[in-house]
């Protein structure tokens, strides 16, 4: 498989992307096209001893981390480093696409150039979120603000695919996140969606609450990309909060240090499936191909491991098998009520 | 003041609420009418010393925590204890009510009972974010799952009021819970609420992301109830998440017994802002009384700092002044644009 990796994306690059291609091409052997500008890129690949998985994919233009019109940026910036990238996985040179950059810039990139999957009305954002025995993904994570219940139908069809062919689960638990575990509950849009996965194939095990998503219940956990995203950093917000709190009173004696220092590797051991490096990105399911958004403040080890979840999406039957869901008339949004 | 308790109210009833209560009377001097059938409480109070700031009220019935038509519930039995606690604010015989009952009865109790302060559309749930170095309020924490910008705006008042007469901060910020942090991002009802928000006389310091809650940036957070109470309950289970940890690796190992037994204090210490017993209840602003809702697994702890609450915003100038903030033509919904 290779995987094209927007050199130019993120807050650390363009160092940590090379360094993370050369650690994902080592590890686990993914051939990675560096998309950005050569002479910059070999400056950095240069640091290291070389490595034949690495190629270069020339692309002069950037599109920033903070621009303001991001879908005007990407739309008059075709030689920007993820919309190169995205070339590449169009014309079949690359076979998934991996960027730490602007999320919203390569959203707008993987539908100008991928375009949707037919069938789907709205691609979504996919994220891991953090447990310790198995792997939940949610979506939406942010790409759709407002959503209709057809478009819940859908993220919750494009997650039990992506847990099925990427993951392996072999008959996902799909979850509605909700105000109660009671059908009605919830606004509208999440009770009218109750009903429609209620009638869909999938192995709907219904409502699941906040404080119930990290306990591996479910394999899939459906939301609104509003609430989705909003609760994931409300989530995050609170484990920075318990650990800074943790931090300033073992700080505030110097006779606990001792038994800091020796509860540290247990603890940071405890609390790695939180870390983001670990997971790598989230796909951007529902487009033309695989793509893989990594986080904005993403190191060489993140990359890493985003490119390793690329890998595995391109090299599994996912994408030919969303294809196959939503070329069934039974999974159009038409046929799913509303 | 006068506090009226729900003494059937929770999963620990009636033997926590009374406790409660005693505690509350003693440490806090509030004056505690005991609401429920005479016979069970006075059951409790004998396990106890005689207190003469504690009280009884008669209220035979009971709507229970898992009552499945909840608002039937509220309106066929007048003398359910949480119906007959209400009544007593309503008559002025007492100052405030508590209950760690069912959220669902007890804001339909309310509705019915006290009604709505006149102006106010929609009473909204208003909860404590954990944060060391002050009180942030958080509404709607899931009165309403469906809201309009108005609602939102009418929410964002009340947490003003709220802050300023309770909590006493004087000029309160106010943020919108939301996923970005410039204006026009989020749904279009948040971003509705942006303008609403900016156009007012609060003081509003924009949008806040989830992950920025728990810093202690602004003393208000608005949210419509629907995400307001998924985020919270996703914050929960990622605490709990982290907890259970740290906890399973500690005990992985003997060798980690003697350090966990000596930083245990410390970390109870630094993590008591994260328990719900800590601040006792939310108040649900807006309705014609003060109304303190304890979470349903309360203890007597818990209640006696929901009552604490409840007494500190009876003493509180909030509701003449919620009363006079409405009152004005320019807080009605019409004028505020939709």
């Amino acid at each position: 498989m290779k995987v094209a990796l927007d050199a130019l994306g993120g807050d650390l690059a363009p160092a940590e992307p090379v360094k993370g291609a050369l650690l994902a091409a080592e590890e686990f052997g993914v051939d990675v096209i560096l998309v950005g500008p050569t002479a910059v890129i070999e400056q950095e690949l240069a640091k290291y001893p070389a490595n034949n998985r690495i190629s270069i994919v020339e692309a002069p233009d950037e599109i920033k981390m903070a621009e303001d019109e991001v879908v005007k940026a990407v739309r008059s910036k075709p030689r920007a480093s993820i919309n190169v990238a995205m070339k590449l996985v169009k014309d079949g040179v690359a076979d998934a696409m991996v960027s730490a950059g602007n999320t919203g810039a390569v959203m707008a990139s993987a539908f100008f150039v991928l375009g949707r999957i037919p069938g789907i009305e709205r691609p979504a954002l996919s994220t891991l979120i953090p447990f310790n025995a198995g792997r939940v993904f949610l979506l939406d994570a942010g790409a759709n603000a407002d959503c209709r219940p057809s478009h819940l139908l859908q993220f919750a069809k494009m997650g039990a695919a992506y847990s099925r062919e990427v993951v392996g689960v072999s008959n996902p638990r799909v979850a509605l996140l909700n105000t109660g575990e009671e059908s009605g509950k919830g606004n509208e849009t999440i009770a009218e969606a109750y009903e429609l996965l209620s009638q869909s194939d999938l192995n709907f095990i219904g409502n699941i609450e906040g404080q119930n998503v990290h306990k591996g219940l479910c394999d899939v956990v459906v939301s609104d990309g509003f609430t989705g995203n909003v609760a994931l950093k409300v989530g995050e917000g609170m484990a920075d909060y318990i650990l800074q709190q943790v931090r300033s009173v073992i700080r505030s004696s110097i006779l606990y240090a001792p038994a800091a220092m020796l509860l540290k590797p247990a603890l940071r051991r405890a609390l790695k499936s939180l870390q983001y490096e670990e997971y790598g990105g989230g796909n951007l399911l529902g487009v033309n191909g695989v793509v893989v958004i990594a986080h904005g403040r993403s190191d060489a080890i993140a990359i890493k491991n985003a490119l390793r979840v690329a890998n595995a999406s391109a090299a599994s039957d996912l994408m030919v098998k969303m294809r196959e869901i939503f070329a069934q008339p039974s999974a159009s949004s038409s046929a799913a009520g509303r």
